[in-house]
């Protein structure tokens, strides 16, 4: 008789072997260029095939440019991202809990930064996937200040909290990893924080009203 | 005897007949979707040639994605701009005379990115003119501080003013242009103010050093 494995058990192998295709990628395109990396090269390094690299990922770029925010990101992060004390807090504790993760992946996040800025199909994935981890802060952000995600409010504060990581991260990356990046995030919150708390508070005709999204 | 014209009425000649173009584009676009429309078509309309056209633009996509801050806006803008007070200020007065500059486009503002929102190439062209926008924002920061205008502080200043636009621009979009823009532009650059005093008054080793950019 055999038991189907339960889902927790299923998503965590898909996870793993999602990570060790990604692992393989990066070392591959950091050796060779990204150019001369296929997905058959990516497969193999992975012992996978590439049949089931395309039951995970649409390509390549995918495979190399997973958003902040993504999904399994996120849940890795959540617990450690304090809802408790307001929007301002909110982000420090999760610029701490992503730095910390940063510094475990085994191609260095400097080196993945410098690989997406010589590529402009990465550059353009990356760009889009700047909107969905907006509105996964803005989510995030209306769940802690009982606001409309909508709002302009939390749509504000959630562009500029991805973009504000973005800075530290690229800064980070110009100097070479050199910088604690746990400190120059904590930082960046620090400078966001009143601006975050300004809009948490905001209750005006402006900033409260809600309606679907553009994202120009 | 004939007397040369002085650059100046040269460089208006020439900004009125880009201004031209532009209309006529996108009244066209506006009329008959981005696709349909042609450089030869746009020159007809402009009441010029195609060749003059490629004199003074790359392509259609280049006459619709004009950045926010490129140089010839930035000249009309700039008188306004309060430089004496602070980055704060600066920002609050900046917005206030692009709200006066965007209410007198011949196709109005929430048109224009409701077309860009819906093609691809058009967003990609808005997201690259965002970086060159940031750059040309830190050197005028930089200028108001007396901070360098690499500096992290002087950059995460310059982008969360120029994200902040776009997070008001495409909720005023969104509304159909029914609030007052210079009223949410003016509400968007005080809850920001808070954290421009703080990149004004940086000062550390994480805010405050100088390095090349990478812009991730």
């Amino acid at each position: 008789m055999t038991t189907p494995n339960p889902p927790g058990r299923r998503e965590q192998r898909k996870a793993a072997l999602r990570q060790t295709v990604r692992d393989a990628a990066w070392q591959l395109v950091v050796d060779r260029g990204y150019e001369a990396v296929t997905v058959d090269d990516i497969s193999s390094a992975a012992g996978t095939s590439a049949a089931t690299f395309y039951r995970h990922f649409s390509g390549k770029e995918e495979v190399l440019t997973r958003r902040w925010l993504s999904p399994e990101r996120l849940a890795e992060l959540a617990p450690h991202i304090d809802k408790t004390q307001g929007l301002a807090v909110a982000v420090a504790s999760l610029f701490k809990a992503y730095a910390t993760m940063a510094a475990g992946y085994q191609v260095n996040v400097v080196t993945r930064l410098k690989v997406i800025h010589r590529d402009i199909g990465l550059e353009i994935a990356m760009a889009r996937g700047r909107y969905e981890d907006m509105d996964t802060l803005a989510q995030l952000f209306g769940e802690i200040s009982g606001q409309s995600p909508g709002s302009l409010a939390m749509r504000l504060a959630a562009s500029l909290t991805v973009n504000a990581r973005i800075v530290a991260m690229s800064r980070w990356a110009e100097l070479d990893g050199q910088l604690p990046l746990d400190a120059l995030l904590d930082e960046v919150a620090q400078t966001l924080a009143p601006t975050l708390d300004n809009c948490e508070t905001a209750h005006d005709r402006f900033m409260d009203s809600d309606a679907g999204v553009i994202p120009v």
